[in-house]
């Protein structure tokens, strides 16, 4: 049997109690994003203004979580989001999720907000509210640094769990995320560290002695089969890649099939892109790598710019997505400026992709003449002089910190947000991959590459090669059917917890694997087709959100996109006939009617106690 | 007879009390940093800490603040230092000292401090205490913007006087001062922007309606004499080159006598200068200039840096100073970076003098390996990196916003610092101007270019040539005659209050002139002698608070300058025998002993009520 154990903590009152879900639940939605969707879906009242001391924070580790070298670290942070209005999750890998378990919760709910900054002390089952105003304007480095300390540990990411948030969730930036220790990882789309901030809650720090495999049956079993699980896992060639140089690996991948969205997705080939690759990047400033808790990849890759204008204090975690929304996506090519900017969304707070939207709408309507700035693309001293302001909501700072798609509505310019649901898209031109265009456009959380990661299969061919740009009937079907699938997949990522990263590779980890490891460690007797079903209530939950609050229901293809790309190896494409034939076969496949399930498909889903939503 | 009206307003009570100074005191005192340095030092409680709800700031325009075009929109605030741990007094142009006194006030008490951040808004003899929360955190120019706004006015940095503090001085940096519209003009030395983030204050707006001369018995021929005045003022020729180049038309005069401190006063020299001198900066960045209001002067040079790695958004204020101190001192001669320090010192809220102090120490440090950063002179990256960090107080920047006197004292190397009574020196070398030199040393609130500005005589001539390098003992009497009169004469230009640019041509404002404007005004009938000892008196009244506090009562001369200048025109020089001989002649000439007044100076100067403090 399982046991999830929860800390609500009420922020308004300073009331901590103590909640557990068992099998009845968990069996349903396990921990992490299912459980917190779940329970945001039940309890976030309708309409309420995300910032109101009524939204929650579910901050989830899984129920396989810190047990088993398996990239198992991750945490899920849910709540209305300040940037959609609506369901959002944030994932983070790290050491949280460990030390949150070991502390003897398995999730912590934040809600109400309390008067005066404050964190929150969780060692060992006791719940502590400390006040914070000596740590509010602090980058999220000085903070996790200095709770650690007032805590009596050292100044170490590994020492204990902590979460924080910058200046950027401080005041409330839609685009703001939370970091979460070790080093720069972040819980980041989504507005996650503006509700934070909404409820002056700086930081979390999570630390404890449980022994997180006490309840399992056999123990050395469980141990044995979970280890040969992780050394199938790094027998794949993408986890090996990724130990060498980080996510970033995929710049030049991405950028040779032409769907390296560039200058606000203007077009998806960058010329000028080879001194952000993962190659240049790691030969010149990647100066360590490092782990996530318990997870044989070790995709870290840190940086330091030595000298020049961009040079900075300490060392930097990059990532692809960062180099991107911070580089090509705003028209900057210079690694040291790609790379200082990085370090300053970390430290500032920022959900560093939305931040690089953001910007990029900010010099398409400054090209526009449209923004009062003479800003103009791949302009880094003002880029940096502007990130800046928009942590301190200062002059133009403060309608960048609205985020892309506030700031194109408030200039008048709304097609200068490329994104969907309010949230501006990743690092992949959805013109270019077909499958990803599906996968982004029915995203719950909106602008998403997380939800159904299906370059899997259109890059890396596994565990089969679909062609990113086929779009006859039959490829349309496909590619909906992997989407779903890997819909999902991902939503049982991100609840159990583990690392997308060990869904790369054919060796990798996937729904047999989580069933055969449930069952051992709980006494379990699910099947691989429960594990994915599991992730099909999650995934119809989250839409169930959106169906309460009446925003975002149908999916909407961003009217930029059926422009053709100008130039590149895919140019020419569009996503309009994946959108307009795709949606619909999708629809049919999930069960739903103009994106809205239906009461048989939550019948089936054993979800009819959310029938009064339809 | 003059009145001088007084808002005291405590931000532990709200409650505010007027208070009405006349004749009596007014004929002792004037206005400014005379009367606000006469209450500090019957009102702050000895010993207390500067950030205490006792101590107080007094922001005071003076009785002929405004009241002609003669550069007099200048205010003073005076208060117990949380640098210095002693008094300072720090003045402003721009137009709030016009405002305030049109809202019918000559001056505000602040005492207390508020729970919640607030601002305090003065219209027309109405006072009030607004909330400030959201504007926590703001740049300084955001700030301003967004009070004028919410009180009705164009956002326009004329429309009103507004003060206000940056993150700098919220976060209680010890080197914040408080930006005084319009534009970028600050009260800087001494951390009085800490006193005021102390108390939780983030800004004050002036406006109103007064008339000015109301009380002037003779209107036409007040401003038939004083527009005369001004007349003659704008005839010589350094008023005339402050027109055109401002402040920094010093960079090349004062680096071309060997007197320019290079790399935390390393040297006194630098050859590299060349783009950083008031005609380069001119030529290349100044888009606009500006006058305080009522000046005829018109100094203020607004620069651009419209590209490359240091482009910022807006304009800013740039001054001599500032360029020397994140420029020269720092060993950065890129003008373009230096530009941007002193754009992000303006918006953050830092008193720039002593910030680039702190860097050059922070170097100095670094150099040595003390401290444990990767920096080197002129390191224009990190150098912004890491003054963003100081107004965050992140990382490393916690220690730097304690000011290079603390870092010092830290980092176990006190002879880093580079000034006088815990404040960092101004650009000037002292080895190479040995007026200067005891100018500096004897200076109140320590560390300062502005309490005597013996270049006039050393440098411009004005009113007569005196070397800047002669040592025989009819010199160094000689320069202690003048430094002495300058600390008069300049006391009272912050005391009328009016410009200390007016004194620096043989046609400008002196003690004659100010006597005849005030008989005129207020049907007084003091002489340009009586002026004089009105200057004496406040420099004793001030000498008596370190007295009181037993603090920096004696002078000392900082060790570092006992070293000769090793590079340059004034190579070889050092500051030890103007201190050693200098020192005794300048007591003996002031009636003190060992830097303290005796009972019979009091006596002359009807300071007798103080005498307890001896």
């Amino acid at each position: 049997m399982a046991i999830f154990r929860v800390a609500r903590i009420d922020l308004s009152t300073e009331k901590v109690t103590e909640e557990v879900y068992k099998d009845d639940v968990l069996k349903k939605f396990l921990g992490g994003r299912g459980l917190g969707s779940y329970l945001a879906l039940k309890e976030i009242p309708r309409g309420i203004d995300p910032f109101s001391p009524s939204n929650r924070l579910y901050i989830f580790a899984g129920p396989l979580s810190a047990m088993a070298n398996l990239s198992t670290s991750r945490v899920t942070v849910v709540t209305k989001s300040p940037l959609t209005g609506s369901l959002t999750h944030a994932n983070a890998g790290g050491n949280f999720a460990y030390w949150l378990r070991k502390s003897g919760y398995d999730g912590l709910i934040i809600e109400g907000s309390s008067e005066e900054p404050v964190y929150v002390v969780v060692k060992d089952g006791d719940v502590a509210i400390k006040p914070a105003r000596h740590l509010w304007g602090r980058w999220t480095g000085a903070a996790v640094k200095a709770i650690l300390r007032e805590n009596g540990f050292p100044e170490e990411e590994k020492a204990a769990g902590v979460a924080v948030i910058g200046p950027a969730g401080e005041n409330l930036s839609r685009i703001a995320g939370i970091r979460m220790s070790d080093y720069e990882r972040f819980a980041g789309r989504g507005g996650v560290g503006a509700v934070m901030g909404s409820k002056k809650l700086k930081g979390i720090l999570v630390w404890g002695t449980r022994d997180l495999l006490k309840d399992v049956k056999d123990r050395a079993k469980f141990i044995a089969e979970s280890t040969k699980l992780a050394q199938r896992l790094m027998s794949g060639p993408t986890a090996k890649a990724l130990h060498i140089y980080g996510t970033n690996l995929l710049t030049a991948v991405i950028n040779s099939i032409g769907a390296y969205p560039t200058r606000n997705f203007e077009t998806a080939y960058a010329e000028e892109a080879d001194k952000l690759t993962g190659e240049y990047i790691k030969k010149n400033y990647v100066v360590e790598t490092h782990a996530c808790m318990m997870c044989p990849i070790g995709c870290t890759q840190h940086v330091m710019v030595k000298g020049g204008p961009f040079k900075f204090i300490g060392k930097a975690k990059y990532e692809y997505e960062n180099t991107w929304s911070l580089g090509a996506n705003i028209g900057l090519f210079d690694p040291e400026a790609d790379l200082r900017l990085q370090k300053l969304a970390n430290e500032l707070g920022f959900d560093t992709i939305s931040l690089g939207n953001t910007l990029a709408a900010a010099l398409e309507l400054a090209k526009m003449g449209k923004l009062p700035v003479n800003i103009d693309w791949g302009d880094a001293g003002a880029l940096v002089d502007l990130v800046i302001r928009m942590a301190n909501r200062s002059d133009i700072g403060d309608d960048l910190a609205e985020g892309d798609y506030r700031l194109a509505l408030k200039y008048g310019e709304p097609r200068v947000f490329r994104g969907s649901r309010g949230q501006g898209l990743p690092a992949y031109d959805p013109r270019s991959l077909k499958g990803f265009a599906l996968s982004y456009f029915t995203a719950n959380r909106g602008g998403d590459h997380l939800e159904a990661y299906s370059p899997t299969w259109e890059v890396l061919g596994v565990p089969e090669k679909v062609d990113p740009l086929c779009e006859t009937p039959e490829c349309i079907e496909k590619q909906a059917r992997i989407v779903i699938y890997a819909q999902h997949l991902m939503a049982l990522t991100d609840s159990v917890t583990y690392c997308k990263f060990a869904t790369l590779d054919r060796e990798g980890i996937f729904e047999k694997d989580l069933a055969y490891l449930f069952n051992l460690a709980y006494d379990w007797d699910v099947t691989p087709e429960d594990m994915l079903t599991i992730g099909e209530r999650i995934f119809n939950v989250e839409r169930l959100f959106h169906v309460k609050e009446g925003k975002w229901v149908k999916d909407e293809l961003n009217p930029h996109f059926r422009n053709p790309i100008p130039t590149g190896p895919a140019k020419g494409h569009t996503a309009a006939k994946m959108f307009d034939e795709g949606i619909k076969i999708y629809y049919k496949l999930r069960g739903w009617v103009d994106g809205k399930p239906t009461y048989d498909t939550l019948k089936r889903l054993g979800l009819e106690e959310f029938q009064y939503l339809l």
